[in-house]
């Protein structure tokens, strides 16, 4: 069994505030007890968290890396972010910024079913930007988000991902509108050659997400969006995990902002939305773009996009999706941002004329294609 | 329908700005597209977020009511959290400090199932704090529990909670923990005549938990310990509202930090540990006692226990739980600042002599009652 593990930046005064800020990490995130109480043997040499190093950063600023067992997580993705930072999460002062799982906890959590080339054969695209505009706004009834859905394809988009507000809204029920998402879209593929995948959002209440998910499968959609901040990373991790499933998935940053706003606590951008995704199998996340609605910095965004496509793991690389503030304007110079092996959000600037939304895409097309 | 209403605290420099953000947030949270782009109508005049009310807090901090549609939540409390905050979280200066329901989802989510009456018919403490000892370290075996357990019914423990790490470890399997502590307590509870309460941490990868949360029922666990912060709030809800299952539920904030530790981004104190604890159905919050391991502060606790306990919603009044820091020596002191109605979590000060947890229980109980 090899430890995995984690790196914190911590605030302290001195070398000896953060080796017992550390320290007190250890204890908290596994046993929870004082010291002096932790059973001898194989509690105290095992499961008790080790400090593994302390050094400076920076005046006020060091950093820890602490080692974990593989037994005090389990195989249990949720108990393993527990382990991470369940508890520490609540201190001032603490931030993640690394986790390393090990091979253990890889073997246990291998990531991304699918990954960049997994999704590029799914959809047809060999090379170039993936353009992915999103059905939206929830009030509509389930013809319109289809018709919406064949436009896409015909304007060749990438994949057409439902608006992670999509629910059980009494206008478009998530099995009505499902049904009628990928009819539409499968008509159009026909007609057209393209592949392009329909993504539904998973939504309903806990005890019926299996049966929800079983049904969009069975329905024909081909992938999944899931809100790992509303609905926990354990679901994303059981989606991708799951061979009779066989979908590819799509996270979104949905009420996870608190997490990297803050720089003294939280957990790093790159972490949240590069490292943990693709330890939950995730295969594209979705992020707030730079320039759009969204205050994150292009340093920000580069640190997620260099955290979801490192050749160094968790699992293979994974499509960074940035959402916002995507337009023709804008193609090259997120282009020549993003590179490549990315997936653009299209949102409500598509809507603003429903009736030639595939032109919309297709302009989008030309604009990264012009400037590849 | 009755619009739900949320209060949150922006920073902005003029009325103007403030009310342009509110606006901003009223457009994100609901249809996520441009104004001049919402179809009017149904979407325009009812999901559409309305701003209600815009006022000046301080220099630079307003405070802005906003009012949404229960069509835009559905009966889902997923989706529910995702319209009050999804992505807004995301945002910087934004912070919600206030959720009030209002008649139509208060029908949909009508709150804790036992409440402090319920909780306090239950174990059989009709006045005064409720105790609450911790089953831990993480890396006992099963029957270590059971005996920990049996402990803490023979000193007259009111609940008996399972650690939150208590998962599949491989020391101490789920279901073969909980059928050893139950059995353990069912003895010790026949013994004693008392009516000790046995709370299980319910764990488990994400297509497990409903068989989890049927086993644990069947076993004879009085109650279940989850972790809205790492499973979902909507996992909490579930469970509530299921009369086959009957459960009472304690929440444990693990992972939640992040949501309250920047006073400019994220969720009140209360709000999160209080009012979205008892819209989810959550009979008992757990939350980190001032002068332990964490910071809160004296004045965010009692905004927890206020909120947790106050007759006007949402639901009824449920029991907030402090942890860290508790001992006899503070007992009088804590009794003072949180009355009666209270469970007081017990952690790693008991361990110190396992074999004599019984006696450390009995002292607590003593202190309590003394300073009654």
């Amino acid at each position: 069994m090899q430890r995995f593990r984690v790196t914190y930046r911590l605030r302290a005064a001195s070398m000896a505030e953060a080796t017992a800020r550390a320290e007190g990490i250890a204890l908290e995130q596994t046993v929870e007890i004082p010291r002096d109480v932790v059973p001898p043997g194989y509690i105290a040499d095992e499961i008790l968290g080790q400090v593994e190093e302390v050094t400076e950063l920076a005046e006020g600023q060091w950093q820890a890396t602490l080692s974990y067992s593989p037994d005090s997580a389990g195989d249990e993705l949720t108990q393993f972010l527990n382990v991470v930072f369940g508890n520490s999460s609540i201190q001032q002062g603490i931030r993640v910024t690394g986790i390393d799982p090990g091979a253990t906890m890889s073997a246990r959590f291998p990531g991304p079913r699918f990954g960049i080339p997994g999704i590029r054969a799914l959809c047809g695209r060999a090379t170039g930007g993936l353009i992915a505009p999103v059905l939206k706004p929830m009030g509509l009834p389930p013809e319109d988000f289809a018709k919406l859905a064949a436009g896409c394809v015909r304007g060749g988009a990438d994949i057409v991902k439902e608006d992670h507000g999509l629910a059980g809204q009494p206008t478009a029920p998530f099995r009505a509108r499902v049904t009628a998402v990928v009819r539409a879209m499968r008509q159009a593929r026909e007609e057209t050659g393209r592949k392009t995948l329909y993504f539904a959002n998973l939504s309903g209440p806990a005890d019926q997400i299996e049966g929800n998910l079983r049904f969009l499968k069975d329905a024909g959609a081909d992938g999944v969006l899931v809100m790992p901040g509303l609905f926990g990373f354990g679901l994303v991790q059981r989606i991708a995990a799951d061979p009779s499933l066989n979908l590819p998935v799509m996270t979104h940053p949905s009420f996870l902002g608190p997490y990297v706003l803050a720089p003294d606590t939280g957990i790093d951008h790159g972490v949240m939305f590069g490292t943990l995704q693709r330890l939950a199998g995730s295969d594209i996340s979705v992020f707030p773009n730079v320039g759009g609605r969204f205050g994150f910095t292009a340093a920000e965004c580069q640190q997620i996009a260099t955290a979801c496509r490192t050749p160094h793991g968790p699992g293979q690389p994974m499509l960074p999706s940035p959402g916002g503030g995507m337009s023709v304007a804008r193609a090259a110079e997120m282009q020549e941002m993003y590179g490549q092996d990315v997936v653009y959000l299209l949102g409500g600037s598509l809507l603003k004329d429903p009736d030639r939304i595939d032109q919309a895409i297709a302009a989008m097309r030309t604009a990264l294609d012009a400037s590849a």
